[in-house]
């Protein structure tokens, strides 16, 4: 059973190695990342990836009272959402202090003494004691592959629904595991504790002689970043064109409980659906509290394949503590129908060419 | 377009027509009670019935200062929910200051120059200056049963799918309109704002000239009493049993997020699963804030006739801030996935006759 995890990505920049630069991926990262902070606060630091890993951090820093950087090569933060549902995120951020350095490359860090001073970009250098390497992890295969097991196109281990690897008697689970996605219908990798979860009980039940296949992921995730939740499930409308989809996406602003109920909070949500089909491919949610695990719903319903006219009809619950009494999830798939019943009506009008035509 | 409602239901007790006494469906009862409690607060007031209506309600009350006696006929609140479910609604009920007063019935009213005075009930009286009556809805039905559209066996107006009565170019929807239960197959009557917005827009684009279908319901509702959120969506034990399903019934306790997250509430959530095949019936969530709106998460998978086996591996989201690693609603298809498969492997080992055996 190999279930050797993934390790951080750590950029081959001259000075990544310096005193001061953390990743984090593990508790003791963690804690060496709190043992500096006691030694003494930096007067900056630089998260350098503007993921969920990296804005969690940011956000801790600013609870520490540094004052923080983050950077990122993007246009918005948080690359797993579009880039028109980032609003919310980036003034949050800022409300909280941080600054936002977009589209800006890391090319190296200063040092002085072994230890960093500053984080230099392709836009200038940014003084920094304390740097966050929040640049995502890869599969650590090195065991595998060197004992000749074989990987996937997504460079983690090849394994197939039953969890077994290209080598008899071998099996693997976790982040070092190639992974299905059900939309894309390709191969992936993506490191999330769920999946690792999921995929070590289905191997343990085959190991164990039992029978049970793992049907794959969705790429649903939630965080929550100041006081943004941010929930994503499936495909970005730029993955979904990417995996060769004709896309129609739509967001819509709502409120996360009835408009007059107290403790109403903004939600904006957004459906990637196939243009013509109407097919859900993917959702994103970005609001306050109460907003972003109403993406399990989506999630659940891109699980069974819906169409976004079938979403409209579906049974949420409603009470104003909860929800407008359209669920936004459910407005969404309103505003997303009509758009692609639109997209439909202005096909061009001369008749498709038949095969079976003389 | 008939869209005539509901009517609450009023008992045919002495009585029960006396000042004081108030059924609450439209936003003017409301404030009738409101009114009411303005001119002077009454000293004791009674709820009949623990339905939601009556909960929230009693809570109102409470929350006025008033104090509520609750009576049900039931043997616990929130007929919706099994039995074994209302426990964490029952000590909140408590701890607001309510008297619950279950598995007693009202037989009438006692009143003094016609105002009532207190409630009569097969277990004593109960003195009460206010009475609210949470005894639920009858569909509004008379100007339609008086013009001869046929009503169905649930005593609403039949409808297809398109929200068409058996009168020629008469439609009807919402609470007045026959619902289609998608898990037991049969006409139901629901009163819910949520299908009555839905049907509308159902029975509005067929009227104008368009072409859709209403597919039904699942019974999906959602409250909060005092602290408690309940959430409940498709047939309950005893309604699963009553459409002729044998079943099994797996409820678990877990936290809405991870255990050491602050904030972390107590939630409960209750399956029920057909016991050969392990298809989803239906689900039951009580729990603290941040619990009963998962119940969407179980109405769409339910909406797409899930089995507990496929549920288990569904993509739900996770962070600590909104769930364990293992989200409620997973854990608790895990657990029916366990007892069905166990049911299972207790089935009588004789095997069963064939019909094309010599």
């Amino acid at each position: 059973m190999v279930a050797t995890g993934a390790v951080p990505v750590r950029p081959d920049l001259p000075g990544a190695h310096a005193a001061g630069i953390f990743g984090v991926q593990t508790l003791t990262d963690g804690l060496a990342v709190r043992a500096a902070l006691t030694r003494g606060l930096p007067a900056h630091a630089v998260v350098v990836g503007a993921g969920y890993i990296g804005l969690e951090l940011a956000e801790a820093l600013c609870a520490w009272g540094v004052r923080v950087t983050v950077i990122d090569r993007g246009p918005a933060p948080m690359a797993s959402l579009d880039p028109d549902m980032s609003g919310l995120l980036t003034s949050a951020m800022h409300r909280f202090g941080m600054t936002l350095r977009l589209e800006q490359t890391v090319t190296g860090f200063e040092t002085r003494a072994g230890r960093v001073t500053a984080v230099v970009t392709d836009h200038g250098t940014v003084p920094a004691e304390l740097v966050i390497l929040g640049l995502g992890v890869r599969p650590n295969t090195d065991l595998a592959a060197r004992a000749g097991i074989p990987l996937g196109v997504s460079g983690a281990i090849a394994v197939d629904q039953q969890m077994r690897t290209g080598a008899d008697g071998v099996w693997a689970a976790g982040d070092c595991a190639e992974k299905f996605h059900r939309v894309s219908r390709r191969p992936v990798a993506i490191a999330l504790g769920t999946y690792a979860n999921k995929e070590g009980r289905i191997a343990g039940i085959n190991i164990g002689g039992g029978s049970a296949r793992f049907p794959g992921v969705l790429g649903t995730a939630v965080t929550k970043i100041c006081d943004v939740e941010v929930g994503r499930t499936g495909l970005s409308e730029a993955e979904a064109r990417d995996a060769g989809f004709a896309t129609t996406g739509v967001a819509v602003d709502s409120t996360t409980r009835a408009g007059y109920y107290p403790g109403a909070q903004p939600i904006r949500v957004k459906l990637i659906a196939e243009r013509r089909t109407g097919q859900l491919l993917g959702a994103q949610i970005v609001g306050e509290e109460g907003a972003a695990k109403r993406i399990d719903v989506l999630a659940t319903a891109l699980w069974h394949g819906t169409t976004v006219d079938d979403l409209i009809n579906t049974d949420l619950s409603y009470a104003p503590p909860f929800s407008p009494l359209w669920d936004p999830v459910l407005i969404a798939a309103r505003k997303t129908s009509q758009q692609v019943n639109t997209d439909r009506s202005c096909k061009p009008s001369t008749p498709p060419v038949q095969d079976d035509q003389p």
